[in-house]
């Protein structure tokens, strides 16, 4: 199976990404880009997107960033991620970028920028930890 | 108004929260109490609660923990968190604690911690900003 | 060689705590406290302590209290923490109480936090790895 | 008062970065490089950099990266600041570039890199403060 196909695979078992509308959107080496919809039912008290919806796709882009360089066997968890929200974000539509800032064997330091259709929304530093693939 | 009538209000307005199906269960001055079931979609892809939705109640918890201590007038909004996960979160019940570190005119510094029933799942710290209250 | 000693030990090695005259002052399991003087060469433009004067004692104390639970031929090395400062940090001294929050197998996550004679002034969260000890 | 004077003014009021021998080696708009050597008394137990060290140069240049967009009766502070540390620090120099992500009225958001001759050491996320300048 290839890089792609496990993450798309992963990607998919993803409850939250579907309930977000989430879509996986490219992936390459150590860069990963997911966008989602500012849904009616992602929405935070004053009608823009929800924090949570931002992180959701920061993260994930981010983690599947980190898989992307890892061995097949293998896993990755989020142990921390920290967010620094910019500006309100709106719709239509929230795109992710997460890359690989430094892949180590015990943990990988990532990125992601977020940003919506006026610019960048919110900026995400943490980190990975792989572990070994659950059994099915 | 009361403060807990002000953010329960704010808190019905956020329909992430309802997406998530979480609840408001406790305010106290500096201190909320949010918890949220582990719904089938609410998942990451191996069948645990998903980051986003541990970080969605932790900061909700910690933003309504803010507010608890503002004035009337002001709301408040994240200025940046940092969620370090400590272990899988598991259903049925997750319960997010926020509270206030330090309040400031400008900025509050605030905590959470997420808890499954098994013991403590994740720790929050992050910055909130006080903003005037938009006109509804 | 008791943890205690392990970790005076350790401490004497830094020289950069000597740099800024910081004493190990107790080591218990999972929580250990450091103070440092605000010594005139610790300065920030505004005369206040640095924030490095906090962030290197907070650090430390988080560090160490993570080694105290670890096996004798581990050491720990940060691998990401954050910082909020809290209120300007004011001399003669400053304490730093750093703790253990989960130590896991492959990653410790810890707190501290720094006070000056007024009160708190900073906390910190983190991440501490352990790696085997360098052979000396 | 020039931009570029401000910020060196202020610089050379921190005693901490002449303990660390820290210089400040580029003014531009929303970027501020400054180098430290590592000193025998910059050191952790392993006889490399002392994170503290890595830290406040990070910080440094990341606040007078803030400062330089800033208007001239105004001073920034550190509200707080997140470093992944991605390698070992070695000397004999190091080097942080500090940059602006977002400057807001009320708050600045802003990254760091902190680099050795062999590569990047750490990467730093904050927000700092504009505060009126204390008069002198």
């Amino acid at each position: 199976m290839s890089v792609e196909d496990r993450i798309r695979e992963s990607f998919a078992r993803q409850t939250m990404m579907a309930t977000l509308g989430a879509r996986l959107e490219r992936v390459a080496p150590g860069r990963v880009v997911i966008t989602a919809p500012v849904l009616e039912t992602s929405l935070q008290q004053h009608g823009t997107a929800h924090a949570a919806l931002t992180f959701a796709i920061g993260d994930s882009a981010a983690g599947y960033a980190a898989l992307s360089v890892m061995d097949p066997d293998v896993e990755v968890v989020t142990a921390e991620i920290k967010i620094n929200l910019l500006a309100p974000a709106r719709g239509p539509l929230l795109t992710a970028e997460g890359r690989v800032v430094r892949a180590g064997r015990r943990l990988v330091v990532v990125a992601a920028t977020v940003s919506d259709p006026t610019g960048d929304v919110a900026l995400l530093q943490g980190t990975m930890v792989p572990v070994s693939r659950p059994p099915r």
